[in-house]
């Protein structure tokens, strides 16, 4: 669905678009304005998609940001959301950058930050983490 | 507080970094492995935020996303989420990424898409987003 929004031949209420990215409306808006920013080339998952692609979806999300609180929209805020994989509730395996509009007081309740807890070991945790970051970048080397 | 992580002398504990950004954990971890991305140069807001940095704070965010899938924490996804604007719920006043680790079957609720509309007038709204490029364009080129 997204893959013919991306190549043109698919409708879509769009926002703008270069030859790296397609931002379009959302059809079932969490609130006005709800735009997603999808790369041309079809990756399901953020582990597929060209680092330099990541990017330009992420630049024209802050762009296009910006130019909502320039709009009528009047933005006061924006969250830019990427829920990566099934775990993540992605929907659409099209990798899609949410930009969901806020204004102060409005009743859109984007729940990060509910629940938060002490971390029981972070040193562990972050070498964990490291130890992951190596291993990617021996598989770029092999 | 981000601004003494981000020069070395704040205390974090510490995930990656490099010339343009660092990632350390989140000391209110909503999971295991909760990811804080921020550019080295001290933003409030993504309005000010140079786009190259934003970019760089993106790249590093899916390469250590990627990284999480590869290391012991063995991820099934991820929630990449930039809360922009106290209406946006941005706490800390130093642009950061959320990195969100996520496993199919937890329990954490990052709720976006949880109310969803049908778009009252979709043609309008785009060509209001529209209207704020060309303002922004225009301020770029003054
Ligand atoms: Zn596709
Ligand atoms: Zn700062």
């Amino acid at each position: 669905m997204f893959c013919a929004i991306a190549d043109g031949s698919g409708p879509a209420t769009r926002v703008y678009e270069d030859d790296e990215v397609v931002a379009f409306l959302d059809i079932r808006p969490i609130a006005r304005g709800h735009t997603l920013v999808i790369p041309r080339v079809h990756t399901a998952r953020l582990e597929e998609l060209d680092p330099a692609s990541g990017a330009a979806v992420f630049r024209a999300g802050q762009r296009i940001a910006r130019a909502m609180a320039r709009s009528e929209l009047a933005t006061d805020g924006t969250n830019l959301v990427l829920n990566d994989g099934r775990a993540a509730f992605q929907t659409v395996f099209h990798t899609h950058l949410h930009l969901l509009p806020r204004w102060n007081g409005d009743r859109v309740r984007m729940g990060i930050g509910l629940v938060r807890r002490r971390p029981h070991d972070p040193e562990t945790t972050a070498a964990i983490i490291r130890a992951g970051l190596e291993r990617l970048t021996a598989e770029e080397h092999q």
